[in-house]
């Protein structure tokens, strides 16, 4: 059904059905942008001082992101884990190089080979019996956190959208696990010297706004699914979601965004866990030797 | 895949994922009345001097009740509502019969049109905002709690099953309504001299395991469902459980059973809500006229 502007009557570029809501190209770029501004200010994410890098992953979501706060004048640099991924991983280089082109930003690029004599497919051949994004998502938090505080970050900005963290959500809730549940937040404080600040400025958006925006904007971004992210828990839950969501458009930020106001009344905020230094490599952790150099064979 | 029944080695006549769990039918029969009466033995449901009143359908669960009730030697009887619904109700009172005949108990039967004059399909003509579902339950709940009083039942047994029960609590949560939480529970106490105590001690057993079971046992069942349940919330969320369980057997019941550990541990029980004399029938009501007189056009 043709759809008109609720801003200027213009033809809509985009319906979200959660809103109830058509805009056409330029007030839905508007729109998203505010969102993305909303969000950073109201649970203090950063400010203009801050110096914020985005954990870049050449999809739609960190590119849309790092785009949005560079030119909304955010003091921002890009962080590019390498992680020797083959041919998928050549494809998601030369797009990267696009972006670079495109978002006149500082992008770090981290080989993981070149670091660490290893790439995520030969440690995911190692721990077989871990999903690979589990494995690929302990490498990548540890190295963001690490970098982040290694280029003087003063917080590091990622793309989970809302699609990612109703899916997190979801999964807690169907465990009742509620020590998840309870360190389930927009914004990772920085809790110890050598953790970095998180935040989830994305974290109120759908992934269908991402992709439109990303294509609104025409940013160059990595459309193709990573080859290993195959039957992940995580995708299943997601769309699950997605089908609630067909069925009760807004479901899933209704879920999302009361869950705050549950958690606040009923769960309270998660205690900073005990924390020392990994054996192997000093950085924070709850065990004698971090989850990253366990994965890395070391210790 | 043939499987073996775990217990005897027998050719299975089921495989249950969520348990990994293969039996004959013997044994499938077996562990399945098992956990029906440990269920109401557990939760304090009733005991064998309690006179037990089954609202029955005529579909499987609440047939497969009242048959594992009356086969272990409980005080029960049967309510039946016919609501009157067309075809459907015909076909659905000669299940009825064929129920009757198979297992030895009194079946009241109750007709809407009889004693208020009217059929459901009428109700739902009148009431077109909302979803049939609704109206009819409604309907049920107040001429069940109402004929157990006259009828002199300590308490009611209801068939829902596991998917019922979970596809409640998901809807619950994906709205985050903490009263609605609170409320959810395998028993509603007796709060009101007026209100008869409700229990459901089908709440662990999937549909899946209700319809074997009453295969099994060679029970006369309603397989058609309701024409007016169409659209139904709860059928769409019930069907996400449905994938989630194909995703991760097991999901489904854990999602219930945790639930109760954590509204035991961060929102307690529900409050008895102030009830006072609906103003027409005389019927605990939070409102001044109840639910069902309103439907019913009345005051």
């Amino acid at each position: 059904m043709p759809k008109r502007c609720k801003v200027c009557g213009r033809e809509a570029y985009v319906y979200l059905p959660q809103h109830n809501l058509a805009l056409c190209k330029e007030h839905f770029t508007e729109r998203h942008e505010r969102v993305v501004l909303e969000t950073i200010r109201r649970y203090g994410m950063f400010s203009r001082q801050d110096r914020v890098m985005v954990a870049l992953s050449g999809g739609k979501d960190s590119v849309g992101l790092l785009w949005t706060l560079k030119k909304h004048g955010f003091k921002v640099f890009a962080l590019f884990i390498d992680l020797g991924m083959g041919a998928h991983q050549e494809r998601v280089n030369r797009v990267i190089e696009r972006v670079a082109e495109r978002i006149d930003v500082q992008i770090v690029r981290y080989s993981l080979r070149e670091h660490y004599g290893v790439t995520a497919p030969e440690l995911f051949r190692r721990h077989r019996r871990r999903h690979p994004c589990s494995v690929c998502g302990t490498v990548k938090r540890y190295l963001i956190n690490k970098l982040a505080l290694e280029l003087g970050a003063e917080v590091v900005a990622t793309g989970h959208h809302l699609d990612d963290e109703a899916s997190v959500l979801l999964s807690n809730v169907l465990r009742w696990d509620d020590e998840y549940l309870r360190r389930q937040s927009l914004v990772l404080p920085k809790t110890h010297p050598k953790l970095v600040k998180k935040v989830k400025p994305l974290a109120f958006l759908t992934d269908r706004e991402m992709r439109a925006y990303a294509e609104a904007e025409g940013l160059p971004y990595v459309a193709e699914e990573c080859p290993f992210s195959k039957g992940a828990r995580l995708k299943a839950i997601a769309e699950v979601l997605d089908e609630l969501e067909r069925v009760s458009p807004g479901a899933k930020l209704q879920f999302y965004k009361n869950f705050y106001k549950f958690k606040e009344k009923y769960l309270g905020e998660a205690e900073p866990p005990q924390l020392r230094e990994c054996r192997v490599c000093g950085m924070p952790t709850t065990s004698e030797v971090c989850a990253f150099c366990r994965i890395m064979g070391k210790g």
